[in-house]
């Protein structure tokens, strides 16, 4: 793209900061707002400037709201005994729409890695402490990705929440609903197969 | 996306409106837009509300321009007598990286397509036309894609130059460079052959 091409240019840039946006793609999506949906790119450009200005941590669960507390956490009818700990924002999302759990939510924004200087305060886990402390919370569950480094993440959490004898629970392994045998990894079998359940 | 989640979905839906992009993308991008990228995020907005605001269609060669003429149309260095005919801006900057192409363009924003609805005044053939009866110009360059509905397109306005007693040329079709003619399809193939040039 020259450099005479302005202001369509700076905004083909701008694009491309978009995740799996190249400039090719940037140039496609530019255009089409601007020839066919002018509409959506005026909407775009408004909610866009709203998020930019108020969109931060929510104080209490770290997920990201317009308010200082968001909506779940300012819910009255959620449960304060339980918190559930996930990686990002997304999962709150996944699990409120998979699931009728009724408790809190706390959002690491990341997950422990040393090697990349990601500490335990980098995911929040000071404020996690001090909400461990004040007695309310029963259980917590680890619902942390089920890699390695989420895998360690739950296990350092475990250590802390145990220091407040706080009951720990880890989301179950095992055959996902629909899956098949044949194709199922082994190690995921493994833990269906350990952690499987009398039928009464 | 639960209702309750606010201005987060609210930005998800408005970038589900750029092209390839669905509610799954549009959600990775946001977060990593406020998680990530916020600087990147302030940026996007601020061009693209920009953009909405100025951006236009330029008045004598139809592309997309922040001016009422754009800078090919403004620049003195470019020469009248020849027109370029493209279908998108997006050909315009094609052709300026590739080329040393000097003189103006005219961009359609689309092709003939009257089951569609596109006739020639939605293709700008109308202000086309008024530039021709000029007699400025001596040569128009017809660079519409080398689809059925380009190639009606190129006839269609060659016809209207003709009766201008303007020259009207076509690109050359022909083996790409870097080529090879084992993967080439016939109909690019027989036109290599007819297009062939002596060398000298």
């Amino acid at each position: 793209m020259s450099q005479k091409l302005g202001l369509l240019t700076e905004l083909i840039d701008a694009l491309c900061c978009l995740p799996g946006v190249g400039p090719k793609s940037a140039q496609r999506m530019a255009l089409h707002l601007f020839q066919r949906d002018r509409g959506g790119a005026e909407n775009l450009a408004k909610v866009l400037q709203v998020a930019v200005n108020t969109l931060q941590y929510c104080k209490q669960c770290r997920t990201l709201s317009e308010h200082e507390l968001c909506e779940l956490c300012r819910s009255p009818k959620r449960d304060e005994k339980t918190i559930c700990v996930v990686e990002s924002p997304a999962d709150v999302w996944v699990i409120n729409q998979a699931n009728n759990y009724k408790g809190q939510f706390f959002v690491l924004n990341g997950r422990l890695s040393p090697l990349d200087g990601v500490g335990p305060e980098e995911i929040g886990l000071d404020i996690l402490e001090q909400q461990l402390e004040t007695n309310k919370v029963t259980e917590l569950i680890l619902a942390t990705n089920a890699t390695v480094e989420g895998e360690a993440t739950a296990h350092f959490i475990a250590q802390i929440a145990q220091q407040y004898k706080i009951k720990v629970s880890r989301l179950a392994h095992g055959v996902p609903v629909g899956g098949e045998l044949e194709f199922l990894d082994s190690s995921t079998l493994a833990h269906a197969f350990t952690g499987r359940r009398i039928i009464e």
